[in-house]
């Protein structure tokens, strides 16, 4: 294992900040109780863990309110209870061409049950969106513009808050799909227009899998995916009003959560200010590194532009999986191929064919890693 | 934290056998990659994680294919999946009322928005239920027969395989709530004629909070309560046919999966019976010592019948609440008050005004726990 060049934070960082199995493991020991079902003092701590995860991210994103944060185990989920909260039969949506298949699906299977309209709004073949293109999808009513803050397979930085003005503008709710941003790039949720921020825990906030969560804006109501016990007003048949209990039915991931805080904890300390500049100046010398080398296409942002943590690229008359089997195999470098969940994006890039390999660094990837990918690369062509 | 006297084990099982909190570690140190997101190494390591940990799980319920488990982060999550993933429009339910707001409240929901109907079969003021009134209330054509398999606040036991038999009989599917079973009671899902099982990793399965799961067997088709993508056919705008994957859209709780695998290989080592048999010990205990307590009134089945490791309690002239709290500040002593998600069975055996005390044991409690209680409840009264 020592050996392991991890270029994979898209999919999930690793390793953790110490500091994150160590709250995980505490918190297994001491404070493992069922938050918000009982009022015994182990009960009480558990509780504490969650609120005070939930400082930690309302302070990350600018939240008045922490209680306006649900806990969820992915984005999945956070992006289902959105989409699936908010929409009713005939509504009208404006997504983008660089949506996951977690936006892309729920919006498909409502197409399909509630007769919802979608437009994808198309992006270059950098993955950059032009704002006309979303002010003409907007001509039409619409109730929801859903974007990706940054695209998971091309590393395109999408102007949120401009989406934002121009969805308000045109009285539409804003969900911002965060996956790749948060934790690396600077969200201030009522600065940047966001109604609805789903986010992973298990990426850039550097927390354990199994996390996650929802911002819902206070003038929003969704109505809940999940129904069940929250341990507050049981003798009622429908979920409470109440926030968070409102949109988190079940037992919480308590450890996990707990391992959250301390990795937003680090972000914070860090700040995503530099780990966006860790991050940027990696990729531009991964970039220059492959640049050269006859027969790799790189995908995404030209080099100098913005773009978060991830290097995509193509290779003439290699499959995506093999390239990655081999960077595996032969050089212990993790990588990703194939589609990434997000077919429409290879179509605007014409890699819906040949699948792309993705390489993407985290907080604690070092140049020296970054090198390794190039002269694998060197030595694979 | 050394004196404190868990008993609240229904709500989630403390502390964990050692082994689920070192594969946690394990996990998180050496293989909590994103799986089935990549095929390099450690992608490869987390795919086995859950793997294995469905295999495990398998063999406990007798389950003949592992990748008809689909993996959830709580009971709550899996009951929505399989309440919403199968009822139609006007679909005709038959449910108990020692069902927990898990299932009940899903069910509400449906009857408001699908027009469905539900009978909530009665049960007698012990919480036990008359197969005859199971089969009354199926001569209306009906889809779907959920039942507790054991009540959260009683621990009376209900007789799953006969339900199934008539449920069967009557061309209605099985859904069983194993939330206070999994663990405790034998469960094999042909034997006792269950097509969906959902049951929690962090009760009688021993594992971590963020765990737990939906059996569905090979002849069901759920409509995915989750669309997202998986890792897998990522071109298709659905979700895929292919099992799990069709059910576990998201990032898993990889490392809570591994700690789950720990608890329940530690559950096939001692055998659900000999902790079955442990629990029932205690419980007969507690109750024998708490019945001569003026002003205590026990609930659930007598004593020398079967039950789970739930012995609830109602005090004359006491809230429950303040009875768990003085349990907690003068004794030490954790339990949970109120009404536990589960108003129907208060109504059942005539609380619904005062709650309960609910004392809750596990593997793990010892006699001279329960004797604990019984003297604190000696003192108190």
């Amino acid at each position: 294992m020592d050996s392991i060049i991890y270029l994979d934070h898209a999919a999930t960082s690793w390793p953790k900040p110490p500091g994150v199995l160590e709250a995980m493991q505490i918190t297994m020991e001491q404070s493992a109780a069922n938050p918000g079902r009982g009022s015994h003092t182990m009960a009480v701590k558990a509780s504490r863990v969650l609120f005070e995860t939930r400082l930690q991210l309302s302070k990350l994103f600018h939240i008045r309110n922490a209680n306006d944060i649900a806990f969820t185990p992915h984005t999945t989920m956070a992006l289902n209870m959105a989409i699936k909260g908010l929409l009713k039969e005939g509504d009208h949506v404006v997504a983008t061409m660089v949506e996951h298949n977690s936006v892309r699906r729920p919006l498909e299977y409502l197409k399909r049950t509630l007769g919802i309209t979608v437009d994808y709004v198309k992006v270059n073949d950098k993955g950059e969106l032009n704002l006309k293109d979303v002010e003409m999808a907007l001509k039409q009513p619409t109730s929801l513009v859903v974007c990706n803050h940054s695209s998971n397979l091309l590393g395109s930085i999408l102007p949120v808050e401009e989406i934002g003005r121009l969805a308000h503008h045109h009285g539409a709710v804003l969900l911002v799909d965060a996956a790749q941003s948060a934790g690396i790039l600077d969200i201030d949720v009522e600065r940047m227009n966001i109604d609805l921020l789903a986010f992973p825990g298990h990426k850039g906030l550097l927390g354990p899998q199994g996390t996650g969560g929802l911002y819902i804006a206070p003038h929003m109501d969704l109505d809940p995916l999940l129904h069940g016990g929250t341990g507050s007003q049981s003798e009622e048949k429908e979920q409470p009003s109440v926030r968070p209990d409102r949109y988190e039915a079940g037992t919480p991931n308590t450890a996990g959560i707990a391992g959250l805080r301390a990795g937003v904890e680090k972000v914070i300390e860090l700040t995503p200010k530099w780990i966006y500049t860790h991050e940027w100046n990696l990729t531009q010398r991964l970039l220059e590194g492959l640049e050269p080398i006859t027969g790799i296409s790189l995908l995404g942002p030209d080099k100098g532009m913005p773009r978060t943590g991830i290097v995509s690229f193509v290779v003439d008359n290699h499959d995506s999986s093999e390239i990655a089997f081999r960077l595996d195999r032969e050089f212990g470098i993790a990588v990703r191929a194939g589609l990434h969940c997000t077919p429409l994006a290879h179509y605007a890039v014409h890699t819906e064919q040949s699948g792309a390999v993705r390489a993407s660094v985290g907080v604690n990837t070092t140049e020296v890693e970054v090198d390794s990918l190039i002269r694998a690369m060197e030595r694979i062509m």
